[in-house]
């Protein structure tokens, strides 16, 4: 008997990431196109499909296609649509149609966030838990909820979008057109404003001062913080500060056993994590205190999109049988 | 045949009211005994019972007992316990416990807020929907939060408990021991707090400005809004901003159909509903704009407690069918 595998699909601002997997989370095979901004959705699956199907012939001897999992900017998980995604000259595209167009099998897709949730629920370190959150620290800052072993998709589709909640009246200007949201404070970029904003009101020198502020990255923040820059040591803290803040609010809205972060700024390790907690348990209800995990993925970074939409599809077949 | 009917208890700092409440949500019987916050929990119950027995037996031709619903202040769903109940002195307690020891019969407690949730879903302006969130605006703020047709109780039992999210790091001292909770801003005491803030900073005058601090209630300040002072109906508007800010936040997590706003502020009407409407829909993110209504409660305030409360067991008893 042939062993089942489910297509995952990660579509990224650059690069478009696949690769079949099997229900044990094991990645058979796996490959990338460029994603192209500027030309239809339609035109990015065809050269996709196109690839997967050299794949697939190569192993269909000892696998089948069970479903098509996606993780996507603006993901409507009830509609099948993306819309209006930050990166890509889309508009509002039905991915679920075009999908069919090709492969009459189960379609499902997701925000990328939402898809590393079913990820770590299905192969990573949120195994057997029942209510958790995840939080992408990465060019946004995105989020999925865990609410008795599944996904809180809400009455639209869009929940978890705990990046988006605002952290000051008036605050930072937020790619999302409105001010203060998290993603401007916890990003890689927010990272960075807030190295700048301690640097400007400081005396204190750092070892960064002599870069641009084009050309300083959240990784060289990393690396002064490792070497002992006090400012990019304050950075880091205040960081965690904002993030501990919104996490005890979250934590007071669902319960949760768990909080896992996960991509870009997660990446920092104690940096993040060790304050975050602090800030967090400060921050927090007593009835609270102590009792939520602040815990890295379980998964490996470079697997997870892919992992997390396949595990998207084998989470639908779940449901619907 | 008889007809099934469950006994729904409330209690509060005062008085706790019972009623026996059938299927539909009809009252048969209500009745109170006084709370008394220094005596121990069993004493209340053992008091509370005799008087029910007594209105039960003149009812037991027509009606069966099917279970024991509560509504209390810090009570854990799972556990079945109330624990350092601000307003009593019971320390930690286990109320199903001490129900057991009078009815075998089925009994769940949970805190207030939720048991309005329930209310609201079985029998109120929520039947039939799927997701969403009830707030109780009253000495306290609490909330009760629905997903997929279920109240979220989270890992611990103690889910929604949003009127403890940090509005302003430093912000207003709560009862809860912490700083800048919601609760200090959109309780009925957090709108006489904005009144005086308001007030201090203007050189406007109020007819309010010749009662006492300790005499002002939130009732005066709608009377005077009413009757068109300036500081008064400021101080709605700001307290609408911070309820408006939060609401957006809580829309973010668990994208609800609907908001309901329920009990003491509530029943200010326009003054609040309307800038808090405002306020939310300027603060939320795009992709949910104009989408989440925001709503009274469907269900007599006087009422609520008691049917909530009944409204527990029914849904306990759908549950475990």
């Amino acid at each position: 008997m042939k062993t089942e595998v489910a297509l995952g699909i990660d579509i990224g601002g650059t690069n478009t990431v696949f690769g079949l997997v099997d229900k044990e989370g094991k990645c058979i095979a796996e490959s990338s196109v460029p994603t192209n901004k500027n030309e239809y959705a339609s035109f990015l699956f065809s050269r996709l499909f196109e690839k997967v199907n050299d794949i697939y012939k190569g192993i269909s001897d000892k696998y089948v296609l069970a479903g098509i999992g996606i993780g996507a900017p603006n993901a409507n998980y009830y509609k099948g649509t993306v819309e209006l995604p930050p990166n890509l000259n889309w508009g509002v595209v039905n991915i679920i149609e075009i999908v069919k167009q090709y492969f009459n099998l189960p379609v499902a897709i997701t925000n990328d966030a939402n898809a590393a949730a079913i990820g770590e629920m299905e192969f990573g370190a949120a195994k057997g838990m029942k209510d958790f959150i995840i939080i992408t620290l990465g060019t946004g800052v995105g989020s999925g909820i865990v609410i008795d072993g599944k996904l809180v998709y809400g009455h639209d589709g869009f929940a978890g979008e705990i990046g988006h909640t605002i952290v000051f009246i008036g605050g930072r200007q937020c790619g999302c057109g409105r001010k203060g949201c998290l993603e401007t404070y916890t990003s890689a970029s927010g990272l960075k404003r807030t190295f700048y904003e301690l640097l400007s009101g400081s005396k204190e020198e750092s070892t960064l001062g002599k870069i641009s502020f084009n050309d300083l990255t959240s990784i060289m923040i990393y690396e002064a913080a490792l070497n002992g820059d006090k400012i990019a040591l304050e950075a880091f803290d205040y960081t965690a500060k904002i993030l501990g803040l919104k996490l005890a609010d979250a934590i007071e809205h669902t319960s949760p056993e768990a909080i896992f972060l996960y991509g870009g700024l997660s990446m920092a390790g104690d940096f993040i994590f060790k304050p975050t907690k602090k800030y967090m348990e400060e921050f927090v209800l007593d009835i609270f205190k102590n009792k939520v995990k602040l815990l890295p993925s379980g998964l490996k970074n470079g697997e997870t999109a892919i992992l997390g939409a396949s595990a998207l599809i084998w989470n639908e077949i779940k449901r619907k049988r």
